[in-house]
């Protein structure tokens, strides 16, 4: 008889550990990290959180350039961790593997889609973890499980051997506990130092500051203040003068339409079993006109345009990372489409335009962490990093 | 790690076989029966063809109402079969269960949704097997696997311990390898004897013969030649004169957006794992438009005038079942999508008018059965039966 089987929380695939160990030298010897099914480890299979995804994903023969880069500096692998399906989510419910613990809040969920990589970390199980950013799946379980995370320029890490959702957007970044793990990453991913200097002039996005729960306006005020002291100078600024709903539309027209393209031979191909809700996302993305996607591409122009004019050299942008901390596991569908599409409207920015950020993790509401962002203009991945700490010292 | 299982081929759920030992006289004491996974045996999970239905499907206490009437008159149950996920599909391949053999041609699809039941009886393993039919979930196995099926009247038989679909369209019927069987069973289920009299009138639905394979109209071709002798009177006549895409059309507004209020609680509550080609029937079905149900009503009208005024009493009609045999298994969903919606215009006007139909096996195309169909007006069952009778015998 089938049933359905009690869902694990285990923040790593089951089975036996993937471990791999890196020089016994190098900037990162001594540290252990854990990787996203998405990104690939030689020799194992890349299960992109989806039991038919390795029916048409060969199991590489080579690491990911990422995770290369990480063991030739000394890093060792630790484990593989849990996703939303074929990066599909944001809030870390996987249907197949179950749903991570969030070691910061347990009756909540971890966030997604990096999901068991934020939990791994936030667990204590690794130093730091690799995960990936379309539409905020590094951003977003950094808030929700307080922890350090970025969500690189796009472009900025290779991507090779990770699997692709929608390449205009899609980015690899990291979690870590503590700013100088966090900084240390950094350092070799980007191959230069951590800047001396600090950004100059802090932005406050106050649209999307109004835009969040009073709760976590309230709860992020303090850390915004100690941002401010250390920059000096605090401005307040409109995000996304065409509304951030504006924005998230046209994002999700376009990362949508780009997954579509993605993954369609694999539906057609091997009609795998996937969640309703992974299903019907996949499905909308099919459904997106060429004028809806022309009028997304050029409000993707303003929006990149708005961002290259708040942020000269030496200014820094603040918002908070969830207009909300982490929502209760196992909420059904009906509750949980509002709660995305409003948590959208402020991770969209990211895809729409390429611009780094960084979560700076400390506040709490409820007792469940959430994050307050510090994003830069393309390129200024380090001087945030420099910042957050700057922040934590 | 993640990886894909390899599928049964089994007709029964895997785990020990459920049996139910029938009452020890009755008219079909001695028959063996296996019962579709949608149709509640009491004590035993019902499991919908779906890892998720259970969960909110509580398990039954109490035999579906058909089951009770089987037992009671003798016949026992040697299993629970496969069913395509919650009765939605028409091919038989079940993401979850695999794909049921077809023991008439093992590298053809069963048909579905009551696949399982189908490949059960063919393979010799019980005498005769319990199906539904919504859209054509009997007619379309029982022509793949080469057996005698049927989709009784709408509302004929009890539906009471059996999942809905679409209550508009929604059957209980039966599969059986010989017709003495299959009336056996037919007698008991509509606790009336078999009649004598044959009916007098043959209509051949020439445009369903027409939309049909050139090999299959064939194929079928002696079969009605037979039919005719034992009627009498042979007629060519239109099945749809609006046509039978238009009524294709029609019954899958009103049978789609059915399913979905059906399944919508249960999507909400549980994001179940479903197969892509599942989940997007479903959203398609959430899709359809007021105007677009209100057309298809009127339509639904128009087809049961048509059907009352081709079929007085005495007069029956014949059509393929379906229009080619089962397609190869494991074709990609691009491939089967168009064979599908051809199915569909063979088989819509059952659900769009109630009128019983039974399958007859004996025709073949490249070694692969396929059925030639015997229709007739609401209540005439058993009519139908006695024809089938005639002709094997």
């Amino acid at each position: 008889m089938t049933t359905a089987q009690p869902l694990s929380t285990d923040p790593f695939l089951p089975g036996p550990r993937v471990r791999v160990a890196g020089s016994a030298t190098g900037p990162l010897a001594g540290l252990a990290f854990a990787v996203k099914d998405l990104i690939d480890v030689a020799d194992t299979p890349t299960g992109g959180g989806n039991p038919d995804w390795p029916r048409v994903y060969p199991t590489p023969t080579r690491h990911a350039g990422v995770v290369q880069t990480l063991l030739d500096a000394g890093a060792s692998i630790v484990g593989k961790t849990v996703t939303d399906e074929v990066s599909l989510g944001i809030l870390g419910e996987n249907a197949h593997d179950g749903t991570p613990l969030n070691p910061a809040a347990p009756d909540r969920v971890p966030g997604g889609s990096s999901s068991g990589s934020a939990s791994a970390v936030a667990a204590g199980a690794c130093d730091f973890a690799l995960g990936t950013d379309t539409g905020g799946s590094v951003r977003v379980p950094a808030s929700y499980c307080g922890l350090y995370g970025i969500r690189p320029t796009h472009g900025r890490i290779d991507f090779a051997g990770i699997c692709v959702q929608a390449p205009s957007s899609d980015t690899c970044g990291w979690f870590a506990r503590d700013a100088a793990t966090f900084a240390r990453v950094g350092e070799v991913l980007f191959g230069q130092a951590v800047p001396d200097h600090l950004p100059r002039t802090l932005l406050v996005a106050a649209d999307a500051l109004g835009f969040a729960d009073a709760a976590v306006q309230e709860a992020l005020a303090p850390q915004i203040d100690r941002l401010a002291a250390l920059v000096g100078n605090r401005r307040d600024v409109t995000l996304a003068p065409q509304g951030l709903s504006v924005w998230q539309r046209a994002q999700r027209v376009l990362q949508s339409s780009e997954a579509w393209q993605t993954f369609e031979p694999w539906l057609d191909a091997c009609n795998p079993r996937l969640a309703f809700s992974v299903a019907r996302s996949l499905i909308q993305g099919s459904m997106m006109t060429d004028a809806e996607r022309s009028a997304a591409s050029l409000m993707r122009i303003e929006a990149r345009a708005r961002l290259a004019r708040l942020l000269p050299p030496g200014t820094i942008l603040c918002l908070p990372t969830t207009p909300f901390p982490a929502p209760l596991r196992g909420l059904p569908l009906d509750a949980l489409h509002p709660l995305r599409e409003r948590i959208a409207c402020l991770t969209s920015h990211g895809g729409l335009t390429g611009v780094p950020q960084v979560n700076l993790p400390g506040a709490r509401v409820d007792g469940a962490p959430v994050g307050l962002s510090i994003l830069g203009a393309r390129g200024t991945d380090l001087d945030l990093i420099r910042l957050a700490v700057a922040l934590e010292g």
